[in-house]
C-alpha cells in the first residue's frame, strides 16, 4: 500500500490532467499533446505486426476472388448482390464479429438488348450497315422494343447544344462527345478527368429531354481504347423528359463525328432495359467491439454492389476486401482495439447511394461517436499513403501513422477538404473525419464500369498493401488515447 | 549525218557494254557493280523526294478513314469488301492507273448470335449464371440455335490434352488455356509470341474433335486485357469431326481457369455462324507502266479484307493504303519508274489466302518478271526499316536505300529468310523477293483480330513513316539498273 498523501498528490494530478484532456477534447488549442506522445511503444508495435500480417496475407485476395469469380457481378438489387451480402456477413461472423444486416431499399434496374447500327451515312456500301458499340447507362428507360430510328446530333458540350435549339435537336439522337482526358489521368490527376467528363454522363439526358431530343448518348468517361463501353448512372429530372441513354466506345464515339462531318448520319438504337420495384437489400455491418470505448465506432468500408458488366473488381470489391481483412488480421493477431473497429460493406454506391444514406440516417444520433469513417473505393493499385478530411488536430493526429507505413511506400498523409468516399458522405455531412487510402489511380478509369473490370486488374501485393494502410489506420484512430475531433466549423477552419 | 566509222565504233562499244551487263544480269559474281553506284544523283533525289512528300501527306490517311468508318469490316464474301474493292479500283483508275480486278472465288463465312455462360460451378449464387465474352473463330460451324451445355475441360497444352485422353474429353468443351506471351511482345517479338500462342487456334478444334469433345475454346490469341476477344482463322482436317469453336477473352479464359481448379463448371455455348457459297470477289491490280522494262514488275500490296469484329485499320487497312500512296505520291510527283509499279490490294488473306494463291498460279509463269512484291502486313506503327527476303546480291543493292530513310528512322535494312508478307509467299516460292516495313509491333497484337482494330490504332505520322519507306523501297527497286535477283536455291545459299 502506499501513504495517503501519495495517493492524495496522485488524484490531483488525475484531475489536473483530465481537465487538460477535457480543454483538448473540446479544441482549446492551447495545450495539446505532442501527437507522437499519443502513439506508444506497444501501440506502435501492434501497428507495424499490422502492416507485415497485411503483406504477408493473401485473405484479402482470396476474397476478392470469391466475389469477382464465384459470386460475380452484384447490381443493387441482383441475386448476386443479395447473395454476396449474406457471404460477407458469413465471413465477418465466421471471424467472430458481431454482424448485423441493415435493411436498406435499393433500386432494381436490370439492363436488356442494347444495339445501336448507322443505317444511312455518307459512303456505305450498298445493303450495310454500321455496328456502334454501346452500353445502357444504368437507370436508364427502354426505347420500344423494336428500337428508334433518327438522324445523329454530335455536340461537345451543353452550351453547343443549347445553341442548336429545340428546333435542331427535336427528335434527334444527341452525342455528347466530350473526351475524357488521358494524359491528365497519366498524370495522376484522374478524378480531376473523370469530373471534366462524367458531367454528361449525369445530366446529358436531362439537357437533351428538354430539347426534345429522342434519345442521349454519351461518349464512354473512361480510358478503355479497346471498342469497350463505361456505363455508370444517369440522372433524370422532374422537368425533363426522360429519354432513353447509353454510353458508347470512345472508337464508335469517333467513328460517329467523323461520318456526321460528311453529312446525315441516321442511327437505329434499341435498349430494352427494365426498372424494377425497389428491393429490399443491406448494408453488412460487423463490429469488433472496443475494449475501451465500445461505443466509439470506427468504420473501415468498400462498397460491395458494383455495375452489371465486369465483376467489380477495383470498383469496389477491392474496398469490401481491405475492410474484410481488417478485422481479419486484428482477429488472427489477437489485438484489441479500444474503440470498436465497424467493417461495413455498402450496398446501392453506384446507382442510388441508399446505403450509405440509410445508415447516416438510421445513425443519425450517434454520429458524435462515429470517430472516423475510412472508405476505399478507388481501386487497388499502390498506395501511396492515406488522405483525410479532418480538421487540423486531426491531421496532427493521424500524422505519426506515417512512421509505420513509409517502409511499404506509403507514407503520405494528405489533408482533404472533402469527404473520402461517397458511402461514408452522410457521415462526413455530421462532422465525422473521412479518410481512405491514395490509390495510384491512373489506369482505374480504363477498366472503371466495364465488362473488364476483374479480377486480373488487381495485382496481389498492391491490394496487400491497401489491406496494410486500412487495418493500420483503422487501429491507429481506435486505439490513440486521444479521439479524432469532429469537422465542426469551429474546429475545423477552411484551408 | 555522223560519219560511217564513228558509226562501227559507237556499236562496238554497244555490244561491249551489252555483254558486261549481259553478265552481270546472269549473276555471274566476278565482277558486281558497287551497290551505291546503283544509285544516280537524280535517282537519289527523287527518293528523297518520295520520302519528304509521304510524310507531308494525309492521303494515306485520309483513305485508311474511308476503308474504315465509311465503308466498315470487310470480311471476304461481305458486301462492305466487294465495296471496298471496287472503291479502291476507282481510287486508282482516278489517279491514271491501269487497273484490273482480278477474280477470285472467296470463303464466304457469316458470324451469328454468339453467347456463353457458366451455368454450373462452386460458390454460385442461386439462379445465376456467369458470362463468358467470346466470339467464334472464323470457319467455326455452328451449335444447335439453342446451344450445347457441356462441362469443361481446361488444358494449357496439346500433351495435356492427349494424356487426358478420350475417356475424359469426349462430349465436353474443352479450352486451351495458352498465354499469350506480353513481356515477349513489349520487347519485340511480337511475332514469336503469337506464334506460341496461336497454334492452338489454328489446330485446337482438330485436336479436340479428335478426342469426341462437343467444342472447343481458345483463350484469346493477343494481348488485350479489356475483356475482348480475338477472333482469327481456325483449322479443320478431313480426320476429325468439325466441332464449334470459339475464342474467350484472357479474363475469362482466367475465370473458367479458377472455378475449374473448384470442381465441375458447366457451360451453356451458343454460336450459330453460317457458311455460305463460296463468292466471287477480286484482287485489285493496278499498274502504274515502266518507261523502260513495263513487263518488269514490283508490287506494293497490303490486304483490303478485314476481321468482321472491327473496321481493319491495323491489318490491314493500313498496308493497302500505304500501297495506293506509293502510287498516288509517284503521280503527284511526276516521276517515271522504269519498271512497272503495281499496287495490289489482296484479298481473303485473313480466312483463305485466296486471293494471293490465285494471283501466284494466274502468273506463275511471269514469275520470273517479278522483281519483288512488297506487302505491308503488321499494323502502322514506326517503321525502323525494311526486311527482305532476298540473296545476299539482292540485300547489297537494297542496302544504300538506307541513306535516303535514315533520316526518318527507317534506316534498317534487314535480311529475312523467309517470305515477308502471307499474300506474296505463293510468289515468294516461285523466287521472287519479298519485302516488308518493319514496324514497331510492340502494341499490335492488343488490338489485332479483335473490335478495336479502328482507325483511332494508326498515329498518322507513323502511317506516313510506313507510306515514305514503301514507296521508296519500291521506287528504288523500279530503278535501280540492275534488277533484284531471284531467289534460286543457286542464287540464295542458306544464311
Amino acid at each position: 500500500m502506499k501513504p495517503k498523501h501519495a495517493s492524495s498528490l496522485r488524484i490531483a494530478f488525475i484531475v489536473l490532467f483530465a481537465t487538460l484532456f477535457a480543454v483538448e477534447s473540446f479544441g482549446q488549442r492551447t495545450t495539446p499533446a505532442a501527437a507522437t506522445d499519443l502513439y506508444s511503444p506497444k501501440l506502435l508495435s501492434e501497428l507495424k505486426q499490422l502492416r507485415d500480417a497485411a503483406l504477408a496475407s493473401d485473405y484479402a485476395y482470396v476474397q476478392l476472388a470469391h466475389l469477382c469469380n464465384n459470386i460475380g457481378p452484384r447490381l443493387s438489387g441482383s441475386p448476386q448482390a443479395q447473395h454476396a451480402a449474406q457471404y460477407v456477413a458469413g465471413e465477418m461472423r465466421r471471424l467472430g464479429l458481431n454482424v448485423e444486416l441493415e435493411k436498406v431499399m435499393v433500386p432494381h434496374w436490370v439492363r436488356g438488348i442494347e444495339t445501336g447500327e448507322l443505317v444511312r451515312f455518307a459512303g456505305q456500301a450498298p445493303g450495310t450497315t454500321q455496328k456502334v458499340v454501346l452500353t445502357a447507362l444504368g437507370g436508364s428507360v427502354a426505347t420500344p422494343g423494336d428500337g428508334i430510328t433518327a438522324d445523329l446530333v454530335v455536340v461537345d458540350s451543353f452550351d453547343q447544344l443549347q445553341a442548336l435549339g429545340r428546333e435542331k435537336v427535336a427528335g434527334k439522337i444527341v452525342l455528347f462527345n466530350v473526351r475524357f482526358d488521358k494524359q491528365m489521368a497519366a498524370q495522376g490527376l484522374a478524378l480531376n478527368a473523370y469530373g471534366q467528363a462524367v458531367v454528361y454522363r449525369g445530366a446529358g439526358a436531362i439537357a437533351a429531354g428538354k430539347l426534345g431530343a429522342a434519345a442521349a448518348l454519351v461518349r464512354s468517361v473512361g480510358g478503355a481504347d479497346y471498342r469497350l463501353p463505361h456505363t455508370g448512372a444517369l440522372g433524370y429530372a422532374e422537368d425533363s423528359p426522360k429519354i432513353p441513354a447509353a454510353a458508347v466506345s470512345s472508337e464508335d464515339a469517333d467513328t460517329i463525328a467523323y461520318l456526321t462531318s460528311q453529312g446525315p448520319v441516321r442511327m437505329h438504337l434499341t435498349l430494352t432495359p427494365r426498372t424494377l420495384p425497389d428491393i429490399e437489400s443491406y448494408n453488412v455491418v460487423a463490429d469488433i467491439k472496443g475494449s475501451e470505448h465500445p461505443e466509439q465506432i470506427i468504420i473501415v468500408s468498400g462498397h460491395l454492389d458494383s455495375w452489371d458488366l465486369g465483376t467489380g473488381a477495383i470498383d469496389d470489391g477491392a474496398g469490401v476486401v481491405v475492410a474484410m481483412q481488417t478485422a481479419q488480421l486484428i482477429k488472427r493477431l489477437g489485438l484489441k482495439p479500444k474503440r470498436t473497429i465497424r467493417v461495413i460493406a455498402w450496398m446501392n454506391e453506384e446507382n442510388g447511394l441508399k446505403g450509405g444514406r440509410a445508415y447516416g440516417e438510421k445513425h443519425q444520433n450517434e454520429s458524435e461517436n462515429h470517430i472516423a469513417a475510412i472508405e476505399s473505393d478507388l481501386g487497388a493499385g499502390h498506395p501511396a499513403g492515406f488522405s483525410a478530411h479532418a480538421n487540423d488536430r486531426g491531421i496532427e493526429i493521424l500524422r505519426p501513422i506515417s512512421e509505420v507505413l513509409q517502409s511499404i511506400g506509403a507514407g503520405v498523409v494528405r489533408p482533404s477538404d472533402n469527404s473520402e468516399g461517397a458511402d461514408v458522405s452522410p457521415l462526413d455531412a455530421l462532422g465525422v473525419p473521412t479518410l481512405a487510402p491514395i490509390q495510384d489511380n491512373r489506369t482505374y478509369f480504363n477498366y472503371h464500369h466495364t465488362a473488364a473490370d476483374t479480377l486480373d486488374k488487381v495485382v496481389p501485393r498492391e491490394l496487400a498493401e491497401n489491406a496494410a494502410v486500412m487495418a493500420v489506420v483503422a487501429y491507429a484512430i481506435a486505439n490513440v488515447p486521444e479521439r479524432l475531433p469532429r469537422n465542426t466549423r469551429a474546429a475545423s477552419p477552411q484551408r
